[in-house]
């Protein structure tokens, strides 16, 4: 029998998706599971996301561009990033089958096996998996739930830095957290990336959900970074097309951008129809993305509330994005997690939660800590939180 | 300035699309262009694959199971592979973002930095860059265009093995050569592997562009090989959905399945819209590949005929797909498809060809070589050969 790859057996399933066979069987048994487990919201695609694809007609699919169709790419430059304060041309963008896609080719183009890219963790997990498929490491820069996750001093991350440090990567706001960096924070870290030569990488899938007065700033608007910022986007979670994979690289780095195409270009396009999608969603106008805050800040303030009005929960407040990380009182979250699904029913119904700790790469951290994703209407989020309140009691009266 | 990946500077570009900015420019300037350098084909996708995107009402797009969806796994199962004499249940597919993340998936989850692959030369060229993402070699087994590429020997392939080779990725019927396996083939490559427990993988992406009468033989089929075939498919070109964007991973392999699902839940999905057009294609019925197969053989005899006619090229025939691999008489085919796209003009028409030297490892070889791709309607392709007999004739004066 022939041997499977040692290295790829040495990384850790997906933590999101690690529980979805227990979530399926309670499914097939009756159960309803409310979701709060994952980032898939409910909330409606623009309209004109679904007139452009009713509006395509084809009698054959053929490849796009490997950087993506030139519309696309004019439609992100001309209706998207120009309006935003980010000053990139066509030629800056490459298409990819996601923001998941972006991230592999940053982490093949700019990083070599051995090289590590420094992390705020908690950080998004999947990380892991992508930059390992280069041989790549995140080194985890710790931030603590009872500071609210909040952006550790440029001299305690320095500290991280080493000469196999190749990046800063960022999500911002962030999921797991929730966290939003002011524009200091982001200047700050622009300066210690400008500093030390390293590519400083920002995960900007939810630069829409932002709950502050402050405009969003990113890291494609710090000035004299060029060479060193690296933008990675998705239509995912902005326009609620998460099926559709379609996410772009952006950079002003030519040399960087060039070793990207060749990337794009061995598996040829990214997907058409998602293309042609993104096209008319990106064409739909801001009381779009104004009714989706309103609407998540009203999850939010309901979620948090409800998190901290269980006795032995705390939640910081997030400021972005639609996830939370929150402490509960157990002492293994993943244990509680997989018993939710394998035996507790609150009249035929439970919740499905993900264990934090796959989101830390310090051992040991985030274990009595749940990532909580508020994607569901406030009615659903109301009996989702009864729930979890009642599922807590019996737990730590069976555990005992 | 931040250094980018040294291991990716390495990487050569796509031989298939570096041609492409010469294109475009010759097409900016008002030139039509011929292409026969990629494999796009003009035909109909089955009119059940755009039924179901028309019926496919939502109004978002959540992701699928990183698998794929039960319902197109399951149309795979029931309404392709057994059909074709392939006996897979649902979980033994992994659905994929075409065939190029089928064979990523592949050299990360069987594969480890340092291992090698041997694949008959001239091969696929994107085969290297995807097996260079995970520090993979791609060596070479020569084949000749002399003896229309036919499979070495045995003993000869056997001479390649090292402790290094971990599999024997074969491409069935061939791109770029069109070399069709017969039964008898597949099973002594299937031998080698078994007595030095390899994977065998097959990337049967045009295993319905067939044109003998024997039915196709595939890896799969092989008595007791459960645990070494794996299968690489496509819905590209079978079903002429080049940009839906779908494929997938076949084995019984449980082990190395479980691996690649690791990488396939840390990207979350395959595209959606993409899985629903593939469903409705599968649901078409035979006389749509009875249709294409007649036409491409009509394209293969007129393209091979009219190839052997111009003074100094030569190509074999090739038994399917719809590539050939043809010797030009020029000393450097890369500079004379340049040159094509550059500088050469029958009223005010060209003829791009991809350059077949990319598609060997071993130095030097196929350097007077192209692929051919024809993909065109006869009349076009009467121009394009028009062109070409029309262009080397003035190339050879003018290089002397």
């Amino acid at each position: 029998m022939p041997r499977i790859s040692k290295s790829a057996s040495l990384i850790p399933a997906s933590a999101i998706r690690m529980l979805t066979p227990f979530a399926d069987k309670a499914k097939a048994d009756g159960v309803k599971v409310y979701h709060l487990n994952i980032g898939a919201p409910d909330i409606k695609s623009p309209a004109s996301a679904l007139r452009a694809l009713a509006d395509y007609k084809f009698d054959h699919l053929p490849y796009s561009n490997s950087a993506g169709t030139l519309e696309l790419r004019m439609s992100l430059v001309e209706k998207y990033y120009s309006k935003v304060g980010i000053d990139v041309c066509t030629d800056d963008i490459i298409v990819t089958t996601a923001g998941s896609e972006a991230l592999s080719f940053f982490f093949h183009a700019a990083c070599d096996p051995g090289d590590e890219v420094l992390a705020m963790e908690p950080y998004y997990c999947n990380y892991n998996t992508l930059a390992r498929m280069n041989g790549v490491s995140i080194r985890a820069v710790h931030t603590d739930i009872r500071d609210g996750f909040a952006l550790p001093s440029s001299e305690e991350i320095e500290k991280h830095i080493t000469p196999a440090t190749k990046a800063i990567l960022i999500c911002n706001p962030s999921n797991p957290t929730g966290t939003l960096y002011t524009k200091a924070e982001i200047l700050a870290i622009g300066d210690i990336c400008r500093r030390h030569d390293l590519f400083l990488v920002s995960d900007e899938a939810y630069r829409e959900f932002c709950y502050t007065e402050e405009p969003y700033f990113s890291v494609m608007q710090i000035p004299g970074m060029e060479n060193n910022a690296i933008l990675v986007d998705s239509a995912s979670k902005r326009y609620n097309l998460c099926g559709a994979r379609i996410g772009c690289l952006v950079s002003k780095n030519k040399e960087f951008m060039a070793l990207v195409m060749k990337f794009a270009q061995a598996r040829l396009c990214p997907p058409v129809l998602g293309q042609v999608a993104a096209v008319g969603a990106i064409g739909t106008d801001d009381s779009y993305f104004e009714a989706v805050r309103k609407e998540y800040i009203a999850r939010r303030d309901f979620t948090i509330d409800s998190l901290n009005g269980i006795p032995g929960v705390y939640s910081p407040k997030p400021m972005g994005a639609f996830y939370t990380v929150a402490e509960l009182p157990v002492d293994d979250a993943a244990v509680f997690c997989k018993w939710l699904l394998t035996d507790f029913r609150l009249d035929g119904e439970t919740v499905m939660l993900t264990p934090a700790e796959p989101f830390y790469s310090t051992p040991m951290q985030g274990r009595n800590q749940v990532r909580v994703a508020y994607v569901l209407e406030i009615p659903a989020l109301r009996r989702a939180m009864h729930i979890l309140e009642k599922a807590l009691e019996l737990f730590n009266k069976v555990q005992l």
